[in-house]
């Protein structure tokens, strides 16, 4: 027997409606390059989008064309997040901090048609438009800065187009919601980027677990800065989530200094402000010089956020930082670290203990660990450990033209999220390692993320890495790979003698090289893989 | 081009699992007929819960069939709730308050297999069960109360019937999230009842919308008390969605008068509290003698709420009332009357007039107003009045098994909810009428819903309700029917001078009836049908 309700997709249309009937009148704020900033309103900017729309129709982009970007956190980008999915396209963020050939990899694996590129990254992208094999337009975006725009029959400027196109009338349909709205390459620190493709159903979906009460909870008072940029997983949703909830948005272009996020904070009167934990270390020791009263939460993602910078922030501003869990897979919000009803009992110390933790999966998301060997599903005792698995309709189900090894899917089709967690009784997540980043000393884990946390906690260590060497004894010992705050001076000894109480007595690294910075990966990861690859046939003291 | 997302469909095994995994700690509170308070865990409800759906397969009940209910709202209902639609049948929640013939008619028309009745119900059930065509089982839940269990084949007692059943291990899994979960029938004031027929998908994604932070916002540190009956729209969703959010349950029983609702949120700190207008009405005088600080929320729906019974909760509480508005065919919550950060610029006066109204739709509801003649759609000015018209994933397409006249729905497939609104430039609806209760004066439409909140207004006045009667030169004219307060005393040249300064002359009543009651529908609505046949006939004072 079926139900008897509407069959009404869940697709982006919705979002692109709601907020041009109901939230014409809110703001959408973009910092220039120029160091200005340009206000604009939900309407003005919906009939860009209604002009958008005939703009792709005029370029000849298919009907299910892939449209890449090339840009900062804009209201521009923000028009492409909702023209390309409402005709029918996919959107395709390129993350601007992909190597030449990643860039120039994945806009033809995805068979980009059009590309959208911000004035003042020209500079970043121009040098390899001719390996580009699908790409038969480039629209630049002026953002008031960067090169002169090259005279070439492929460019055309963003304005011109929409100035010359007519606003596409009454309402979006997209029919069936499980097409695809947009897509999105994981970095993987292995291989050749793969393309993880979102559904309109997916999509809209997640957008809507931003605004649930026990999380984000996007309202429409809300001023919102995503830090995170729009070019890597949809800024966690919160573009879509904030169309929807009627949030103002503050998107901070190009200008990622501590200085110019602060600045924003206190001039915009920001509610909510989400990025990774290398922005927020970033801004803690300037929090004293701007007035971020405003600020309700700060949502923080992206590694494992270090509990020193969480109770930094909370000493600070009495705002401690909301974790969120997630990847480029997972949409990416798989699990919030929101504290319960019980917790209320624990000391702040014991609070902050469970801030530390990735928290528990948000509705509509399962989660469970298992052994990476066997599989076998791992009780949540507080102590088993096992790979984290995921599954939920906004989780992937497999790579975009079948991409990788298969191994990243289990045969009851959950994602295989490739770290290492135990779970506790009430269901928080704490994330122990990368399962290939995982210490094997003797036939026991040690878990680098774990001691790089007790590390960080050293006043004197800006960051951190912990890396696994070869042992001859106990297969592989843990190596600590650390950056001294500017200005100080610390030894191996001292720092040794720092966790000797923090830690079991065997995870003690056995060796520690000083080194001026984490390497990171396009999205800003810490890149052990870089590491390993720096201190391969690395000799222990014995 | 299709998404690669999982194909997790959308079904209330979601809901059970979630509860069961991440709040089992969590309490479910309810009060019995004895007026004592039944305390039990979610951990041991979800072991009921998968006794329950083994029961269901031995007393035979067929994969998809209809399971009746007749219970208070109680911890076993929400048993029902979850067991019913987790194995495929499909729940039907027959409403107390139905007439003899009416009850009769749809468990026949459902074609219920089984009848779960609370023992405290059964004087009100038993008398009938002779007529239920399709009835096999009739199950008593003990609550304590009523009548010793007749002794007839086709009954068992509930408990008994677990005791002797394995729970079913593993997970619940319902394929299709287009298939039935749940049925309500629609108290019409015309014609038999028809069955809206709720879908997994509908259900899960309209329990989602009880969490979104600008509305009813659930928590996990919620304590719940949905005085809305389980037995009518799935108590506006409140059930499911605070198994998801983790929320407490506080459930009434029986126990609906106002000292009983008071000492509830009193002991058990309610945060929030959900229930008809006159729920509200009763308890109002109440407010001072119980401590309800803990309150946060107060929702209420069902009927339009009085300006006035908002103000006064607010004057006693520092709360005031949370509109909802929707109805059994929107599942029901379509709009919500959350204030806006525009609205903190007026003053509290005006606030409240803003509380007075129904609120923007939430999001995946789409509203719109049209000429309940001609269909056209009316614009959002905050003066042209049309029908109000509904669309999304939870609002009916259809009834059960063809009912209705087809009238009900658009030629687009919307549905026509009866009714009559303006909203304003922010989408706020306002009700001013149901399409067949306006007034139609002299070709102009007085709104017997407005003139019905001023006349409440006056401190003299319990409630009245407004009719139209006919009249030789304006076609019709509207009678005013009003309860005057216990102890007062009121005239209609009194009430009359009252209502002179705040409505338009023509619209002043020709005359006022004072009545005992304003007598109410099966749902606690007042029946203006009961009060035009009374009247019938009515001679207006020339």
């Amino acid at each position: 027997m079926l139900g008897l309700m509407q069959d009404r997709p869940l697709t982006l249309p919705h979002i692109f409606h709601r907020a041009e009937q109901y939230f014409g009148h809110k703001e959408l704020i973009t910092a220039t390059p120029a160091g200005t900033t340009e206000t604009t309103t939900i309407a003005d900017w919906a009939v860009r989008v209604r002009r958008l729309a005939t703009v792709l129709d005029t370029l000849g982009i298919s009907p299910d064309g892939r449209v890449g970007t090339f840009c900062w956190n804009s209201a521009r980008h923000l028009e492409l997040y909702l023209a390309v999915p409402c005709t029918g396209r996919v959107l395709h963020t390129l993350n601007l901090r992909l190597f030449p050939d990643q860039l120039v990899y994945v806009a033809n694996h995805a068979g980009d048609e059009v590309v959208f590129v911000e004035r003042s990254l020209l500079g970043l992208f121009w040098p390899h438009v001719d390996r580009l094999e699908t790409v038969r337009h480039i629209v630049v975006v002026d953002d008031g800065a960067g090169p002169e725009i090259p005279d070439d029959p492929r460019v055309s400027d963003y304005e011109q187009l929409l100035a010359a196109a007519s606003p596409v009338t009454g309402r979006f349909t997209v029919d069936d919601e499980n097409s695809a709205a947009a897509m999105c390459y994981t970095s993987g620190t292995t291989g050749n980027p793969k393309g993880v493709v979102y559904s309109h159903r997916s999509t809209l979906l997640h957008s809507l677990a931003t605004l649930f009460a026990d999380g984000v909870g996007l309202r429409e008072r809300d001023v919102v800065l995503p830090v995170v940029p729009m070019f890597h997983a949809n800024a966690w949703g919160l573009p879509y989530g904030c169309l929807l909830a009627g949030s103002s948005l503050v998107l901070p272009g190009p200008g990622m200094t501590p200085d110019a996020i602060l600045a924003l904070v206190a001039e915009h009167r920001v509610t909510l402000a989400a990025g990774v934990p290398t922005i927020w270390m970033g801004l803690l020791p300037k929090l004293g010089e701007y007035d971020v009263s405003s600020l309700r939460a700060i949502l923080c993602g992206g590694s494992a956020v270090p509990r020193s910078l969480s109770e930094g922030f909370r000493e600070a501003t009495g705002l401690p930082l909301l974790q969120g869990w997630g990847m480029t897979e997972t949409s990416p919000l798989a699990a919030l670290g929101v504290l319960r009803a019980a917790h209320d009992e624990l000391s702040e110390d014991e609070r902050a203990d469970v801030r530390a933790l990735q928290g528990p999966a948000v509705p509509l998301v399962e989660l469970r660990i298992a052994d990476p060997d066997t599989g076998e599903e791992q009780p949540w005792d507080g102590t088993s450990t096992g790979e984290v698995q995921a599954a939920g309709p906004w989780i992937a189900r497999e790579y975009y033209r079948g991409e990788g090894d298969g191994g990243q899917f289990t045969d009851d089709g959950w994602l295989r999220t490739g770290d290492v967690a135990v779970v506790d009784r009430l269901g928080y997540v704490k994330l122990v390692d990368r399962t290939k980043d995982l210490v094997k000393s003797g036939g026991e884990w040690i878990s680098s993320v774990e001691l790089e946390n007790e590390i960080m906690a050293h006043p004197k260590v800006a960051e951190a890495a912990v890396i696994a060497v070869p042992h001859e004894k106990w297969v592989e010992r843990p190596l600590a790979c650390v950056v001294v705050k500017d200005g100080e001076q610390l030894t191996a000894d001292e720092l040794i003698d720092f966790l000797a109480p923090r830690v079991a007595k065997w995870w003690l690294p056995d060796a520690v090289e000083f080194i001026d910075e984490v390497p990171k990966t396009s999205v800003g990861k810490f890149s052990k893989k870089t590491l390993r690859d720096k201190f391969g046939g690395y000799i222990l003291p014995s």
